[in-house]
């Protein structure tokens, strides 16, 4: 029981932080909390992703350790996406996400699995630090990117 | 050049995918972006908290696969919140995070250094699947929660 509490206690501390950050708005219903989750790890990725490409582009300077740290990171966080397409959260209009998902699910499981295969690898060369070897192994990672959007994503919505 | 181009390309790719999804709201500024990226690091990991947590309450049944994926998950984002408190990402009636935080600076990395040691700590208990302890150390991950709830985050905004 003392336990129960506890953590019922820490649940609501924990999840009294999100929900009472966007106060302003509407509650989420079920769907709109799944495609909240999904935008949340797309967030996360693309803060992550978004350094990455710059640096790579020579928009910011290469800095080695750093630049390992945000491939790792997204790395870390593409593996999320296996939980952040559940059918209910497919909400017209509220996502970018077409409904072919799901009409051809093993294809985009497949293209998931191989966003994580190459953003693992990614890392790894990000870990060598060798900036030459990054920048030829960038477009590898972007051309899975690419890929999928042109498939399963709703251009302008 | 050729690089160069696929890496733009990638770029604008990736960032459309989230910039194209909440298309219904404003472009954030400076300060607003930081904010979102620290909601969203905390939606993911609360995504994941939020399951350990009914389990270990008992209002989902106990799956050790799964119960130790949403932990490791806890672990794997947890780390990420060393960059989703830039001074910038202050801005008063839009955040539930205090000023106390950037005053206090040191202690708080070092409540999120606790954080960090802890969720690990919990996701290696997870990964053994032993219930009971699991459920004897959840508690430790609870107070890690809500003592820096108590001391840095507005309770209602």
């Amino acid at each position: 029981m003392k336990l129960r509490t506890c953590a019922a206690l820490a649940l609501t501390a924990l999840l009294g932080f999100v929900t009472a950050a966007p106060a302003h708005e509407e509650p989420k219903t079920k769907g709109e909390q799944e495609i909240l989750y999904r935008h949340s790890v797309y967030q996360v990725l693309v803060w992550n992703f978004a350094r990455i490409g710059a640096a790579v582009q020579g928009k910011i300077p290469y800095d080695r350790v750093a630049f390992a740290k945000q491939a790792e990171r997204v790395a870390a966080i593409v593996p999320f996406l296996d939980e952040a397409y559940p059918p209910e959260s497919y909400v017209a209009g509220k996502t970018a996400a077409r409904p072919e998902i799901w009409q051809h699910w093993d294809d985009f499981q497949d293209r998931l699995h191989k966003l994580a295969t190459a953003t693992a690898a990614f890392a790894e060369v990000a870990r060598a630090g060798d900036f030459d070897q990054i920048k030829q192994k960038f477009p590898d990672l972007a051309h899975n990117c690419k890929s999928c959007h042109d498939q399963y994503r709703v251009e302008e919505h």
